[in-house]
């Protein structure tokens, strides 16, 4: 792109580097902030500066916080004898979104990806071990993404969680509510079907 | 959504302000600078920041410039005789992208729109008039969109630029260059058959 303005492509690369971000985009989304208030602008870029300044990761479960230990954890309602592990603060917002559980999270902070030089000892698993030490848990709901570092990560931690006395499960894996046959994937079809569940299970 | 963090929210909130930027993608965003060093989310902030605080507009043309008299209206290369008016900087970039046009430019900063509140004495329209008065322009071409808000602005700013001695034009309408009949909307098609040229001006 031919810029007018070194400061102008300057902030347009700035955008450019954010994921899926390409740089018509970022063009035009700089450009629109050009047009904005100088208020409205200082808001955006605090808004920022502030959230990577205070942000805080809950000491017991590693979620993004504004306190040293998150609402949920700190709240008598949850059950604190199952722990759903979880690869970030997104995964936990969706399952809250559900209304279907009451137990506690552990946040990863991601997953074992050995492409892109992600390991066990980038992700928070020495946390949830040394949870596990204190023997009041007594489920992991492993809850990661169907994919290949999801099902790595997986692996890796029910080998380590084997040592303990828990119950390790995994969530639900199938055709998706509203999901036409003839639509889903090959291997989720058969995987579906080797791994059926008796009709009255499903219905409750 | 169910944030477990004000700050992240407030972000993420600011974030989704930016046009065409959803709640989930404002989420992805944030999160994904929250995983960044401290030094490359203060140059992302540092950026806009600056940009806002420093960015000029050309005194003549009134397109992004770094100086109080962009570079294209400073160099003697560039045939001031001719302006091409345009809504703003990204159809300067895009028009220079093409190496075919040797005059200089007028940015407007938007169209006529009485839909979105912004008249005529929102835009440029005053300075257009003012270089006009100079008595040096041979040729004006407007160079908007093919939209409504395109047609009422150029409407306008042919009644206004009428008073002057100079050749006014607009930018060639029809089918794109590698379009197929079949596939082109019937105004564009039924209009490019009105507006038909010779064979010899097409292949010149």
């Amino acid at each position: 792109m031919n810029f007018s303005s070194k400061l102008l492509q300057h902030a347009v690369e700035e955008f450019g580097r954010l994921p899926g971000i390409g740089n018509k985009t970022a063009l035009r989304l700089v450009l629109h902030l050009l047009k904005q208030s100088d208020q409205e602008v200082g808001r955006f870029t605090q808004a920022i500066d502030q959230l990577k300044e205070k942000i805080q990761y809950c000491q017991e479960c590693y979620n993004i916080s504004d306190e040293p230990t998150c609402e949920i954890c700190r709240s008598i309602k949850r059950d604190k004898s199952t722990i759903c592990v979880v690869e970030d603060t997104r995964d936990v917002m969706a399952i809250e979104n559900t209304n279907q559980y009451q137990g506690v999270y552990h946040v990863l902070g991601g997953l074992i990806s050995p492409m892109d030089g992600i390991g066990p000892s980038d992700l928070k698993i020495e946390g949830l071990l040394e949870r596990m030490r204190k023997g009041e848990v007594k489920e992991v709901i492993l809850a990661l993404s169907a994919t290949m570092e999801g099902d790595t990560t997986i692996f890796y931690l029910y080998r380590k969680l084997r040592e303990f006395d828990v119950e390790v499960s995994t969530i639900a894996r199938g055709i998706a509510f509203g999901g036409e046959l003839e639509y889903v994937d090959e291997i989720t079809l058969g995987r579906s079907i080797l791994t059926r569940v008796p009709y009255e299970r499903n219905v409750g």
